[in-house]
């Protein structure tokens, strides 16, 4: 029986209708208290949101009346799906009041306080947290996970660190969920592609990678140092960030062992059997056209990255294609597994 | 008034109907004989295709009786459209016979003394044809244009030779219409990408391009030596293939210069004037999500090239994003260009 | 050489691109004058809304400084392509002012001495505006199109007048540029359709059909008594509402006669050679999977009509299908079309 | 445990795969036998077959060789997904060596002795099977399902024949994987609606359902009166069927009335607590714009049919929405239901 009362900030976005979701059956926590703007609070949830995932919302979140976006009254444990227009303020007052925020936004994930954290990844960036409350004077703590282009580049490269990651380019193709909704109008992109994502896309690409990678020294980050390089697009696709993907290795392994270094990766979820954990967390496909977002994206419910076509690259040594599902492990479901990862530390 | 007779193989496929849309106004260009599969032979053409094509079917060639895909009795000027598994023979039975083959089909591209052509970047290379008697035992001739993804790259690069090439990556997103009808099932693309084209696609890429960019020295190609590096994928767009692009060069020119290299790139069309010739080739497009192909591929009649988004690579030093239409600038329009330039040049 | 001066009220919407589309080349009419909301007025247009159309934005357009949506400066003719939300009391402001404002809006459509005008069908409706100066107090006038959907309908059924139309269902399948920019978010209809669209637009087919098939008695309209009911439907289309239509006729006549009295339709139009007219404003497609929007909605550009599929119904008698294109015939086209008329009859 | 083995003919087509992916952990039904073309005889189902579901292939399935498509070594119970050019010959030939042929396929669902079963409609039609040895010859049985579009209206209209049922017409807008696989290419439907579907669609609907909504009396069928008029149309959906219909009662009930008898609906398979029974079959939606194939079709596994906005149809007197997953509900989920509920009438 879920016991842990959490709370989910932008509840009435896309990603804070993920997080309803993801949190529906969820065997720890269970959803009491749902924050939006001004114009929503007060309503029932039902009324608030136009509900728009094909999974049912249940009557009990349904009747859940939205409150504004203020730290009274909402539980310790705080999820946040807020637009980053927003975020920076009401994510500081949440914590500022001693809230556990672990957010989707982008707006502290550069902090050298703060973990950007993919538990499989980089769980020991938690050791951030130490020092989070002196830098910013917070009394709760503000947690986050990578953008939702960053998971699938990311954990791609996490079990290639091994063989001296040098350089590496992403073209990614992105899916429309990623723009939150309304979002992408569709006269913009029925039968087309789109070669540009606003916010700083691809800067956010170039920089949260190498923190993401890189290792706590004496607590704090030392970025990793591989350059990247990203390409952005938007494809009409509904789920599942897809990325064409280059890297320069300082080894040469031969393409099956790094086939093996994917298939055989694991990290603290698994180690410590978290709920969304998925059972392997980076699964090489071996069909020619695989992977593909209607097929593959939804695997594992959304927490597996599958990868898949590794060739040599003439002009970098190594090429593949690599996929995620963006608003799950790109972020409702990257934030809850981070949250069930705290609660297993003892740092809820 | 259009006084050349040409025929079409292949007439029914996907680049046949296209062969035929762009012929019907063509100044010199007559469609007089159609070719295609004994199974459509002796149909009146409008009955052994089906029409797909927003354009009309005039009733002038709707009439036309389809003719096996023999030489006997098909006009000096022939276009071919044929599938490369059946092109192979039938292209060089038509050049045995004395035909002036304009080919589409990948077949001859690589042989040494067939030119691989693209008006705008090597028309020189039509020098390669006085050799080609010799070397095959043809009465006739065969002319090559590249395969559609090519020439989104190789026009992109031609301008930016000047700067020293040294390297190239590009991630295409290339739509249905290159994997000709019936093509690529609804169930596979509608609402996802497919990181994988069939028939040898990257291979082309990486190989094509040098001999496209390549100098004629002594009567034969010295291909470029730039690195190619493709990674194809499949998107739910109609026309037009994209291609994220990276580029090394030796020289370090500024933004602007390479703008303007590809913005007043010209060659021989242009300068002849020839009727398929777009005024500028290249064209440079300052809005910073263009180009699309929902609104870019159809530009001067689909032959133009659309660049875009041109910036600094970590990597490599530059990158941008480009388009052109395939099944026009890519194939048919491609082809009637380089009959055109044979044209004007006394080669018909 | 084009020489009566326009303005285009709502320039910078979806419809008032497709204005500003249309008319660059038109031989009588010249842009000379945009109105938008008060955010836009001041901004060369180029700035002032974001381009989306395949056709290329010409630069003398493109650099006419946008105006607010007041009628001082602005020629005597004026479309309007604005929201039915602001129409209402801008479009009576231009008319009050002398303005002939030839509207795409909902607004005044049903009121009695507003002319409800497809030229090919009601032209003569044009006798209403004798009257609306008396009744409004206008010194200008106002005249309108039909709803995007209506039109496909309405010029379906002119045609079978002639045989006693007693009842007609229709079941729309409309594309997403009928819900202006940004319109329909793309989460919403890729890869779906949607049983509904708002802002009344069955009750609209339901009661603009009737006005438009009406005669006019003594000055006014008497309503056509055929019981009209729709359902409408949003599928992921660009361009081209699709009708699946049943008819009751009190006469009985055969298919042939009926496809007969389709392509042999001929309006005002026609007759007076006016530029946006089509040749045969109605055509029969006798291939059994047409008409299709990606195939026949640009036919002639944009302005005729396409039917096909007639055949029995079981329940009501005939049935077949319909399309048009819902931003040229079933918005700007219309009333270019009606502006031409009005030209040649001399009321502008 | 799942201890009824069970064949799938038909395996490798689209129906085929939905076949074995609802039986992957069916409580009764085990997959042992897999029947295909001479084609894919004697390889691994996983060859034989290009899986495209998102649902997993297991390996015990995927190592199961495909058969010819014989009686000889199959199980008692055979479910068939064959395409209708092969289906007469082959589910006779398994009939006749004594086999339980529970079919998706048309070629017998007219037959006078073979049921045409929606087991929530008409369960008593089983008894038909009592005459159909004699009347066949067969040692073994044939069952079928209704046409994919046949099964939305058929259910939507059965708890509605207490008010009598006079007219009906629909106008569908059905999901490509109606068509099989390949299907429909994607050059025909992308950013497309076609109006036309091959096969005589519109010719099953219009008969189906009559037999469908019949009564057994002495051991026939009556068929139930109701006139159909059917037009169908194919969109740009995965899955999912869509229906605008319209119906002409005897009675007069309110809307509410007509809501509670699609709320309340329920048959033997609710009854008998069947595996693949939906709770409610029939689930009204309250939203303005529901039912909708994305949100909608999946509901409790593909199962129920999705109701709305029902109104009053100015021609007809009441006309509404209607919605079910065409592949499962439509076809291999109601296959499979048909069999639970033989097993559970002691019919196997």
């Amino acid at each position: 029986m879920a016991s842990i009362e959490v709370g989910i900030l932008g509840a009435t976005g896309q990603v804070g209708q993920q997080f309803v979701a993801l949190l529906t059956h969820h065997p720890w926590f269970r959803v009491a208290w749902l924050g939006a703007s001004e114009r929503s609070a007060g309503k029932p949830y039902r009324e608030a949101t136009a509900w728009r995932l094909p999974a049912l919302l249940t009557d009990s979140v349904g009747r859940l009346k939205v409150q504004a976006a203020a730290p009274a009254g909402a539980p310790k444990l705080v999820f946040s799906g807020l637009d980053s227009s927003v975020a920076g303020d009401i994510e500081a007052a949440f914590a500022q009041a001693g809230h556990i925020v672990v957010s989707n936004s982008r707006n502290y994930r550069m902090e050298a306080t703060v973990p950007l954290l993919i538990p499989e990844v980089n769980a020991d960036h938690l050791a951030l947290l130490a020092a989070q409350g002196a830098a910013t004077g917070w009394k709760g703590r503000i947690v986050t996970n990578p953008n939702c282009a960053v998971v699938v580049l990311a954990m791609a490269l996490a079990p290639l660190r091994q063989f001296g990651l040098k350089k590496t380019m992403i073209t990614t193709l992105q899916a429309i969920s990623g723009a939150g909704y309304p979002g992408v109008p569709s006269w913009d992109i029925l039968g087309n592609v789109i070669p540009f994502i606003g916010g700083g896309e691809e800067e956010k690409i170039e920089t949260e990678t190498n923190k993401i990678l890189g290792a706590v020294k004496s607590g704090r980050v030392e970025n990793h140092p591989v350059t990247v390089s990203a390409a952005v697009t938007r494809v009409p696709v509904h789920n599942g960030h897809t990325g064409s993907i280059a890297v320069a290795l300082e080894q040469q392994p031969d393409l099956d062992t790094i086939i093996d270094a994917w298939n055989s990766f694991r990290g603290k979820p698994q180690e410590l059997g978290l709920p969304s954990a998925p059972p392997q967390p980076i699964v090489y496909l071996t069909e020619q056209n695989r992977p593909q977002p209607a097929l593959d994206a939804n695997r594992d419910d959304g927490m597996t990255v599958t990868v898949g076509r590794l060739r040599r690259c003439p002009v970098l040594g190594y090429k593949f294609a690599a996929l995620g599902h963006n608003t799950i492990r790109g972020a409702a479901g990257a934030a809850i597994l981070n949250a069930e990862l705290m609660h297993r530390e003892g740092l809820l």
